[in-house]
């Protein structure tokens, strides 16, 4: 039996999601409580990976078992053992072709930032930024340099990319009093792309580099032409597609 | 010179407001840093305590320093020094007849019970209620007995009370989607006694009790009647005015 869960969690008390000797992660949690529930070792496959302090709404992972076990049992089963810093939102039984990583084929984060006060209880679910005067609409139109097929490069951390090129297909900024939410749905991003994009478009907005800078970098296929990159507890990985 | 201060605080991982030897509470996470700014011990006076995991966004409290520091320096300073799960909103140097305590005529406190499913994302800022189902009518109906002066003996875990007279002036509740958001304005309340009565209000609204059993329990001045209360997390301590 192969399952597919769609998982929520609270990254802020986590060192990402990939197991780490001795660290806690999301991946370490999960595995030790299927353990409890199926009393043997558990190999998990996420659609991808997340960061520390990075949270998710519905992340994907799916796992083999001999057992059949009735999906919403299971479900309540795994959240009445689990960290109550994630949670199982849905459990389905699926095809063995299907693969939480290979069979995805959009992945979609949101980002939040925001320009208004501090809020201490909503520090670890978006970013203050420090830059209050922000031209929105400068954000907007920059954005859309971004959408389509492009050499990401410049706006990855990792030193070596096999294969550079991404699509980015949607892209929605919008802003509701002093949060503005940036909304990504692409087939796949690098290690800290939405970040890196985010802090250079809030860069536009505050009027430190012009539009014309941020295409010449996209062009630019160097890493260290966006040298910013925003924190991660405004990041969210929204949705996996499949 | 007398400081008035507003604050906010995340109160999950606080052991209260009061001071306690060796636990971190909100009291001595702002006391430290005020010696770290004034270089000398300051005690300061609050609006009254709030329990662990108990959230504030109006908390007001005073202290009384020869400097003379401009309020928004101030404000900047131990903001910078602060823990970021406490934050100055608003400083105003103040009149010594002042008394952030005594001084207080009625305070406003928020709880946010959701009865839709858990997010891990909120786990720690409002209450997964068990029960689903809900009759809100009933429970606004209910709430009105509360209106106006009375002996609050029921709602209270306190055993001996010198006095047990409390009025409330306003009480809303609401609901946006799953969300149930009860607003309480009062010239004060005992320890647990919000949490008591949205306990027994929902006890209402799920059909447990009558609207009768309510106005009995209120009415028999006996604290053993309310035996429910909602957990820390959905409270906050939302303003108090002078």
């Amino acid at each position: 039996m192969r399952y597919k869960c769609k998982v929520s969690y609270d990254g802020t008390l986590f060192h990402g999601f990939q197991k780490q000797n001795g660290l806690r992660t999301v991946e370490e949690e999960l595995t030790s409580t299927l353990k409890e529930v199926f009393h043997n070792d558990i190999k998990i496959y996420a659609s991808g990976r997340t960061d520390a302090g990075v949270h998710a709404k519905g992340q994907v992972f799916h796992f083999d078992n001999d057992l059949e076990i009735k999906p919403l049992s299971l479900k309540k089963a795994i959240n009445s053992l689990l960290t109550k810093d994630i949670y199982i939102n849905n459990i389905e039984v699926v095809d063995e072709n299907f693969h939480a990583r290979f069979s995805a084929h959009r992945k979609e984060y949101h980002y939040l930032a925001d320009l208004g006060e501090f809020d201490p209880l909503k520090r670890n679910y978006r970013c203050y930024y420090f830059y209050k005067n922000i031209d929105l609409d400068k954000v907007v139109e920059c954005s859309k340099i971004l959408l389509g097929t492009h050499d990401f490069t410049s706006f990855s951390k990792k030193k070596e990319l096999d294969n550079p090129i991404r699509t980015i297909f949607d892209i929605e900024i919008t802003q509701d009093g002093t949060l503005i939410t940036f909304k990504f749905i692409g087939d796949g991003f690098f290690h800290n792309q939405v970040r890196i994009m985010v802090a250079m478009l809030l860069e536009v907005g505050r009027g430190e580099i012009t539009i014309d800078n941020f295409k010449d970098i996209l062009e630019s296929k160097n890493r260290r032409r966006a040298p910013k990159v925003m924190p991660p507890e405004g990041l969210y990985l929204s949705k996996v597609y499949y």
